[in-house]
C-alpha cells in the first residue's frame, strides 16, 4: 500500500519510468496533506483560551478531517490500481471476434472506474476549501497559514484529480456516462479556483 | 527525518496538535512530488520511439529533477527544524538585561533562518514550472497530465512556502533583511500563478 511507503520511497516510485504511481496518487496525497493541516489547526484551537466559542466546531472539523485524511490515503492506492487495471485490459488478447468484444468491454469498464475514482477524490478535495476557510478565520491565529497551505493543496488535489477524470472519461463509449462525468468534472474545475481564493481571503497576513 | 516517515505517519504528525511539522514541510513535500512527476514524464520519454529529438533534453531534466527531489525532501526537515528553533528561542530566560539582549538576538537569528529556508524552497519550487511546461509539451503524450499535476503542485509548494517566509520575515527587526526577503517573496508570489498557467497551456486535453 502506498501509504505505507516512506515519503522518500514514494517520491522515488513517482519518478520511476512506470506510469503508476503518477499524478492521480500525487493528487490524493496532496488532499491527505490538506486534511492533515486543517486537522492540525483545529487541534491547536481546541482547549486554547480565547477560542472557547469555537471549540465545538473545531472538534467536529478535526473528526471530519481525520476521516477525510484516511479516505485520501486509501485513494492513493485506488487511483493507482484503477489505472493499472486499464493498462492490463489493453493487453488482453484480441485474436477472435469474441476476444475483441470481451477486451473492449473490459477496457470500457476499467476506464469508467479509472474516471470515477479520481472524480470522488476531486469531489472530496473540493469539500476541503470550506473547512480551510473556517480554520483560517476562527482557528488559532498562530496556525492560520497552515490552513492557507491546506487551501493551496486542496486546489492542486482537486484540479490534479480532474486531469485523470478527463483523460479516462474521454475514451468512454457510453455517451451518457461520458457526458455525466465530464459535466461534473467541469463544475468542480470551475469551482476550485474561486473556492481557494475565498478560503485564502480569510488570511490576514 | 521526515522523509523516512511513512506517508500515513507523516500526515498523522501533520494532523497532531503540534505546530511542527506544518505547512512548511507540506509545501516542501508538494515540491518533491512535483519534481518526482516531472522526472517520471522525462523517464517515460527517454528511449521511446518518436521522441528521439528530445531524449537528450529529457535526460538533463530527469537528472536535475532528481537533484531537486532530494533537495525538497531534505527541506521538509530543515523547515520544521528552523521553526522549532524559533519556538525554543522564545523560551529562553529573560530575567536580566543581558538575558533579554541574548534572547532577542537568538530569536532574530532564528526568525531570519526560518524565513530564508522556505524562501529557498519557494525559489526552487518556482523553477519547476519551466520543466513541467517542457515535459508537457515535448514529453511522452501519455504522461502529459502527470506533468500538469506537477505544475499544480509547484504552485501550491511555491505559494505555501511563501506564507512561512512572510510570517517569519514580518517579525525581523533589521529593516534591510526584512525588506529584501519580503521583496523577493512578493516577486515569486506574483510569478507563480502566471507560470503555472503557462505550463498548463501546453496541455492539450
Amino acid at each position: 500500500m502506498l501509504k505505507k511507503f516512506t515519503i522518500e520511497q514514494f517520491t522515488k516510485e513517482l519518478a520511476a519510468d512506470s506510469p503508476v504511481p503518477g499524478g492521480g496518487s500525487a493528487a490524493a496525497l496532496a488532499a491527505a496533506t490538506a486534511a492533515g493541516l486543517i486537522s492540525m489547526v483545529a487541534s491547536l484551537t481546541i482547549g486554547k483560551s480565547g477560542y472557547e466559542e469555537h471549540w465545538e466546531e473545531m472538534e467536529r472539523i478535526r473528526d471530519e478531517m481525520e476521516e477525510a485524511r484516511h479516505f485520501f490515503l486509501d485513494a492513493m492506492d485506488k487511483d493507482a490500481g484503477s489505472y493499472a487495471k486499464v493498462i492490463d485490459c489493453f493487453k488482453m488478447p484480441k485474436n477472435t471476434e469474441e476476444e475483441k468484444v470481451c477486451r473492449t468491454e473490459a477496457i470500457q469498464n476499467a476506464l469508467y472506474e479509472a474516471a470515477v475514482v479520481p472524480l470522488r477524490v476531486a469531489e472530496k478535495a473540493a469539500s476541503l476549501f470550506e473547512y480551510a476557510g473556517i480554520v483560517i478565520e476562527k482557528g488559532n491565529k498562530n496556525a492560520a497559514s497552515d490552513g492557507a497551505v491546506a487551501a493551496l493543496m486542496a486546489r492542486a488535489a482537486t484540479r490534479g484529480a480532474l486531469f485523470n477524470v478527463r483523460i479516462n472519461a474521454e475514451s468512454l463509449k457510453d455517451p451518457q456516462k461520458k457526458s455525466e462525468i465530464l459535466k461534473r468534472a467541469e463544475e468542480l474545475e470551475k469551482e476550485a479556483d474561486g473556492a481557494e481564493r475565498k478560503a485564502l481571503e480569510q488570511l490576514t497576513l
